[in-house]
This record gives C-alpha cells, structure tokens and sequence, in this order.
C-alpha cells in the first residue's frame, strides 16, 4: 500500500521494469519527471510513442531506422565489401564511437542460446548468409562477444558460411582492455593476451 | 554524428537528462524499449502522459495526488494531530516504508537556499504556518535532512512558528545509521552519537 496516486505508480513499475532501474531508483526518476514541470515528461512520452511508431530494423543489416535502409547502409562513403557481425545495435554504437572502422555492419539482434531457447531462426542469421551469398563481401569481421555465447554464435556462423563464402573473415583482437593492471585480470583474459602476443 | 535514427536519439536524450542516466545507459535503456516490443515503451509513454495531467499537490500536506487530498490526509486512521515536515514526497516513502509513523505530513518541496536562491515563498512554508496557526497540531516532527541547508531549514521554520505555535516539537534522532562500523564513519556522526548517547 503506497501513499502515492496510480497515475504516479504507474510510471514507477514502467521505469522499474527497465534493466538497472530498481524501485528506489524508478521513485526517484519519476519525482523528478514530475519536478522540471510537464515538460521533460511530455517530451518523453511523445519520444516514446514516435519511436515505438517510426523505428523498425534496416531491411539489410538490421540496425535500427526509419526508412528502408539505415544511415550507415545508405552512407556512400562507406565501405560495403567489409561486413561487420555484431550482436545488437548498442554494439554498432560502441564501434562508431572509434571512427576505427568505415565498413558495412550487420546486426544479429541475440546470440544462439540453447538455454534461453534462441535458435538460428531467432536471430538474423538467415539474412546474413544471403548477404554473404551475393558475393559482394571480401572481408567478414566477427565482433560478437567474448561470452561462450557469443563465441559459440560466431562459430555456427562460420560453419554455415562454409561453401557460401570464400572471403577472408577476422574477429577482433582479445587481450589486457585500456588502463587495465595484469593483477586485476581474470586467468582466461591473460592468457588469451599471452598466446595471442604479437610482435613489438 | 550518430547511426541512429531522429526518433531514437529524441528518447534517448529524454533519458539522459534524468539524473543518474549517462549517455550509455540512455541507450542500453533505450534499446531495451524498443526491444521489449511496442508494450513497454507505450505503456510508460501513456503513463507520463497520464501522470502530468491527473497528478497534482494535495491541497493540504503538498504530497502527490489526484484528487483534493492525498491518499494520507483523507486516512482516517491517521492521527493528523501529528505533523511531520519533509523536503520531498520521496521522503514520504521513506518514511511510510517503516511502519513506525501514523500522523500527517507536510511535503516542503525544497530546503530554504540563498546560494539556488530558493526563499521562503519558494517552498511550502506559508501552508505550513497556516496549518500550525489552526491549533489542531499537538506534535510537529522535523524530519527534514542533515544538510546544512536542510537545518537552516528547520532552524528558519520554527523562528516562523514562535508565537503561532506552542505544541512540543521533535526531530529525528541523528547517530550511528544500522550496520555501520564507527571507523567508517565521518566525525561529525560520531560526536552526534555520543553527545547525544541514551541510557540503556
């Protein structure tokens, strides 16, 4: 039994059924959506249902967008023989964020999981192989991640691509991340910089 | 430049204005949303908009309601001889969450400020004073923060309520908060504690 209205609760459970956001934290947010006047959570609310409305998946790599292909698929600028693998859009993101990459991407939304019960059909794995059967594709970077999920969807990819495509395929680099201290590191990821070591 | 589409940023900017919520968690929230299906992200953009049209101060207290009076003013089994003033309907919650408190309340909206420039008229300090000068109220609780801002606070309201008020007043007990260990804690809480130590 709160002390508040339902119309206020019922921001709070649509907050708190978001991932990280517990109830104290949903409370919080929602005082404040109610403190900087209506405007904040008018604009939320109007973005909200614009997006719900105008967004669905590139019709080619599946990154999100309105119209028929994505920003990066339409981008003459970029490089559409290289295709990047990736698990969801927020990893798009996360490489853009480097300007270390100028290729096309294709996004799986998931990984294969026989646990969760996600299988290739779930995930969009079937458009990736008939991407890579046009032949337009020399370069295919596997930048899934390094869960044994992800590991474990990059090698099912492989496996189907055997016989469809001939290019040559590259993942990303494992090894010590940014700032990071050997002591402070799991067993795998020091080995895995080990083994991997590369010449000076 | 983003890879995203207008209709996803404008979410995502909403969110990161919200305090606690970076640009990264925006997204990963966002894409959650959009992930979830259309349910979600509808349901809290309807519940927003519900929520800043129906939801407005009670005309007594200042909690949140939908009505004239809160859920807690209108409580008949509520001692509204008791009056406890807070900052925030948050600390409402908190408050209502132990069980340990059956009176009214009284929702400042704020602490007193000359550096935010927030004066008197600025929170609900004249309600308050009315509700005192009535003489229904036998106990007023301070139960504003340990700020300084929060004691000029409660410092400033009852040079107001001298000779308008004449009931007992309380406040919080300050000292050690549970399961904490002395050494963790700054000087200042442990003086209060022991200057301010019970009988067993």
């Amino acid at each position: 039994m709160t002390s508040l209205p339902p119309a206020v609760t019922a921001v709070i459970d649509a907050l708190s059924a978001l991932p990280g956001i517990g109830q104290r934290s949903a409370e919080r947010l929602t005082l404040r959506l109610l403190q900087t006047g209506d405007s904040l959570a008018l604009t939320l609310s109007q973005a909200l249902q614009d997006m719900t409305t105008q967004v669905h998946e590139c019709q080619r790599c599946h990154h999100l967008c309105e119209g028929t292909l994505c920003s990066l698929c339409s981008d003459p600028g970029r490089d559409q023989h290289q295709l990047c693998v990736v698990e969801s859009p927020l990893d798009v993101l996360a490489l853009e964020r480097t300007h270390s990459y100028r290729g096309g991407y294709h996004v799986l939304h998931g990984t294969l999981s026989p646990l969760r019960k996600v299988s290739p059909q779930d995930i969009r794995l079937a458009s990736l192989l008939e991407r890579l059967r046009e032949g337009e594709i020399t370069e295919l970077i596997l930048a899934t991640g390094a869960s044994t999920e992800s590991e474990a969807t990059a090698l099912y990819l492989l496996q189907e691509a055997e016989g469809i495509y001939t290019g040559s395929v590259t993942r990303l680099s494992r090894g010590i991340p940014s700032g990071m201290q050997l002591d402070s590191l799991d067993v795998g990821t020091v080995t895995r910089a080990m083994t991997e070591r590369r010449s000076w």
